[in-house]
């Protein structure tokens, strides 16, 4: 593939994402040109530091890098693992010039977003996205992270990296289960402004989810260019921006009550949160049927369905989504579709309105 | 008094601080003017919720307002009661459109500030700022931050207040230690960059720490002008903002090694730190001997010294030192001076200059 360059046109916190897929080859230099760190720091989690670490710490650039390993999954997105990571790089010298690397998936990066923009009140900050999810969707826009017992994401911050480095020769090794997880998040573009994309997607889905260079470098590009776009106009989630969390106020709660335990990845709630999404839409007359069997039978035809059953109530459900970020007082926001590709934000005062499109869904489940 | 108002210019993240002499009864209008909050939650500590809390309360817009209280003290600026800030507020609805006061001194602020700059992300924050060192030093300029095991303020984040609201009443009820550690700061204002300054505290100094209200708005102005000018040219200290830190790289040492356990407050560590400052300034030649005497007597005629002795020794200084969130690999960043009223960024490459400095002037003391 060719390697691609885009921008996230943000003023002085603007950066280039670089989409690569020469085995991390280009990282050092790119590293040289648009970063400079005095020292670098690497956080990364086993899993990927079993496969590519020691190709990273090959480059004389991270030969003396410190790199703090954590477990895989999002139980490491919280307080304890945040403190160490911040203690163990004060204690190997880290200063406002070093740069912290992001060499993981999502967790990897909010986690390690979340120590760049805090500690010494910020440091430099580099994602290298491992996984798709993270390579289309959470790498790129500053959000950055913590778990808390009240729910996901409910302690972070928005602080831009430096650079994204997205290298798709890394997905060679990510098991399936997780090239669908990060699928859903190409998809979720799709279904929010580019009926043209869906289309396309219809149609090649297979190869992407197949490891196809070309329609993988394709996905990636669109869905960054997308991203990069929204995130330009709203860097902080003051309006438009909310629009990529279709699918994400249902895909939540479910995650929340799944127990973030790797019984349903991010994606795999995303899926359900964006069939959910639709499915509300179709219930309150804003989208037609015929979109619900349109996505329904793209997630049959490349089975795109998770294994992980809804087991929760509609109270549950409810009462997880009335926790979001996104909501006021007295209004939950909710990312609703006039038909596939032309998602808007809805709030929603009346919670009964919801409350019985859940018992329904989960009756017809 | 007449009521001030300053603004501090930084673009969209620009706030007014408004200096009032009237027991609070400004605060709910400065509040629906300029914040606009659905709902207030406060952060305040024993000291001063039993001062002012039921004042606070007796507010229409703080009738409803969960108040977490915090036991005074750099303790309370720890990783844990951070966390358990963030979780309560979270359990009582705390949304972005939520603002978080901090009503309190410098501790309050920037535990406070740091609650608000990462629960959801971000909510809104105010400061009402009690003591006088806050009042003219840590409410403005958006600094928040934690103490860890590893040194102070080591974590944290730049997070701009909606607001600034300094009462000068509420310094009545002050110790009058904690008024000399907050003149401390107004002093560095002097020891930067106005001599003419200097010349009318060293004349006035008497009224200001005997709470004369005229004398004491004219210093918080002047000094809460003085940082507003920086902060607006150097929001994240690339540059210039490293000169509000003079005397604060000996004096954050000197605080680490007393063990922030009251023995030592901030502002006697950087009347302390000025002092180091000045002299060492005066042995690399930077000042004459003539400018140390004129510092020492105004901290004589005005009983300034605190009672805190060092028993460091010039390697323990240096050592925590070394840790300043300035410094770069290779470099102690020092602000020195060139007289009073002629401070610089210094950048010592050369730990010997500074760690035979040390030693003479434990030696002297």
């Amino acid at each position: 593939m060719t390697a691609l360059s885009l921008n996230v046109d943000l003023g002085d916190r603007s950066y280039p994402i670089l989409i690569q897929g020469n085995g991390l080859s280009g990282l050092e230099g790119a590293l040289d040109t648009h970063v400079q760190a005095e020292k670098y720091f690497i956080v990364t989690d086993s899993n990927v530091a079993g496969h590519y670490l020691a190709r990273l710490k090959s480059f004389d650039i991270f030969k003396e890098a410190p790199a703090y390993i954590i477990a895989p999954g999002e139980q490491s997105k919280d307080i304890k693992t945040y403190n160490d990571i911040c203690l163990d790089f004060l204690k190997q010298g880290i200063t406002r010039k070093s740069c912290i690397v992001a060499f993981g998936g999502g967790v990897v990066g909010d986690l390690a977003g979340f120590v760049a923009a805090t500690v010494m009140r910020g440091t430099g900050y580099v994602q290298v996205p491992t996984t798709l999810l993270a390579q289309v969707d959470s790498s790129v826009g500053g959000k950055t992270g913590l778990n808390t017992v009240a729910g996901k994401n409910l302690i972070g911050s928005f602080y831009q990296p430096d650079l994204v480095y997205a290298d798709i020769n890394l997905l060679s090794t990510l098991p399936h289960r997780q090239i669908i997880a990060g699928y859903a998040e190409v998809l979720k573009y799709a279904l929010i402004d580019d009926p043209a994309f869906f289309d396309w997607l219809d149609q090649n889905a297979g190869k992407i989810l197949n490891n196809d260079p070309q329609a993988m470098a394709k996905a990636i590009e669109t869905s960054c260019r997308k991203k990069a776009d929204i995130v330009a106009q709203d860097e902080r989630e003051g309006g438009v921006r909310a629009l990529l969390n279709l699918g994400h106020t249902f895909g939540h709660a479910l995650e929340a009550l799944a127990g973030y335990n790797g019984s349903l990845l991010h994606g795999e709630a995303v899926l359900i949160g964006m069939d959910m999404a639709l499915a509300y839409s179709v219930s309150r007359g804003y989208s037609t049927p015929d979109d619900l069997t349109a996505l329904r039978k793209h997630y049959a035809d490349y089975n795109l369905w998770p294994e992980w059953q809804i087991t929760a109530t509609a109270d549950d459900i409810l009462h997880h989504m009335q926790k979001d970020k996104k909501n006021t007082k007295d209004q939950i926001v909710l990312i609703l579709m006039r038909g596939i590709g032309n998602a808007f934000i809805a709030r929603e005062e009346n919670t009964k309105d919801i409350k019985d499109f859940l018992v329904q869904y989960l009756k017809e489940r």
